[in-house]
């Protein structure tokens, strides 16, 4: 499972404080603490925090120098996120991209050029889709632009776009069965990744709805999720659900294994 | 979700020996304490302690005086099960019948006559199914067969047969495709259910586990189990996979409103 740990982002105060401030240490405490839980990529999102372009290189190069793992460059503006994957010392995951072909055309040159990964929402002109054959579709469309650019399918994080719970009931289903198909779409096929949080908003249970729609998307062909990697039930519940699925070999010890 | 209570199983050696004492307390305890966490049914297996029909029927009528629940009728003979469907207050659930026509043909009048229901497991003579097409064949055949006995999809509850991880860490996704295809039988559908502890035999994370693999089931169409309703952790997954699922309607307070 790759693990993109969620916590360098101006949407939590003390980030956005540290930001503002340019206090390094709050930063680096937070990107460390995410390696130690075992992330495989931060994601770095500067958010309203700072909308200069040397405020979010500056907080790139802060996280890639405090630990050893690739980043996810999580920003709106594509002209930020070629300038970022330009400092990158690893490929990072470019987060994100949506099935508009005007921004594919801007972006997936760089992807291409710096050999790295890109997150593509499913979503349009006409905003986030409600259905599954929708989600399909702009999946669909993201696929078809990578292969003009000669971006493999290993470099793509398809994101069915994992909407509240609480505020939309009907849409998680869709979302497992989008995913689904998107598996479909070439072997070896493009890795699915969702950003797990949304699922639980405004809910008072936040961590038991996050870790069991999270078994779910994972049974369903993700392999890949942006989350709050210290929540150690949620790893735990992860690394359950990749044995189910026979991803990972059965030990009595594979957590412990995990964690060591 | 119908949650059918585990625990009256002389598997537990508690219960074994309340069976050979005849000690009625310790029966009746484990009777209300799953009725207080909210099985809808019982499971009563008297497996090897006794092989006397009037101990299956003495255990039968124990438990159904003891709750106001319907029970699950588990034993290996098929005119035992018979006896004690006549003496049951509430319609039970018969746990199980398999995809042998012989056997069938001899069960499935009463679970007519007595408006039962019956657990079918998707086995034949040839024994457990290891593909997910195997299992749907054998599902067919006893589709076919209640509809020839007026038994209704709802009075059908098919089990894909749940295998221990450890041992076949292949299956899981195997019984899983298989339940989702079971859906397909019917409009309205046959219930879907398993026996959820067997997943974590031998395990070291058994709770864990079984929490995990319910949770999968759930999303791809269970929609009853026999687990250890005592288990509030599985419970409150349960709770949460079938809000996920859109089955219940949502509320900050489902966890809570399902105890009271």
């Amino acid at each position: 499972m790759i693990l993109i740990g969620e916590r360098i982002n101006s949407g939590f105060k003390e980030i956005r404080e540290a930001i503002v401030n340019k206090d390094e240490d709050v930063i680096k405490e937070w990107a460390k603490k995410q390696a130690d839980a075992k992330a495989t990529y931060l994601d770095v999102n500067i958010g309203t925090a700072s909308a200069k372009v040397d405020d979010f290189l500056w907080l790139v190069d802060l996280v890639q120098n405090a630990v050893d793992l690739p980043l996810s460059l999580d920003h709106n503006k594509i002209p930020v996120l070629i300038e970022a994957m330009k400092i990158c010392k690893k490929p990072p995951l470019v987060n994100s991209i949506t099935a508009i072909d005007e921004k594919m055309d801007q972006l997936f040159p760089a992807i291409a050029e710096y050999k790295a990964s890109v997150i593509g929402l499913v979503m349009d002109e006409s905003g986030s889709p409600k259905s599954t054959d929708k989600r399909v579709e702009n999946a669909g469309k993201i696929f078809a632009k990578i292969m003009e650019y000669g971006i493999s399918p290993e470099q793509l994080f398809l994101d069915p776009i994992i909407m509240p719970l609480k505020y939309m009931q009907d849409q998680a289903k869709e979302i497992l069965l989008a995913a689904s198909q998107f598996q479909l779409f070439s072997n070896p096929p493009c890795h699915i990744v969702g950003g797990l949080s949304n699922v639980s908003n405004g809910t008072t249970k936040k961590k038991l709805i996050n870790r069991t729609f999270c078994i779910m998307l994972i049974a369903h062909g993700l392999d890949a999720v942006i989350l709050d990697v210290m929540d150690t039930e949620l790893v735990d519940a992860i690394l359950t659900a990749e044995l189910i699925m026979n991803k990972s070999i059965y030990a009595d010890s594979y957590i412990e294994a995990f964690r060591k």
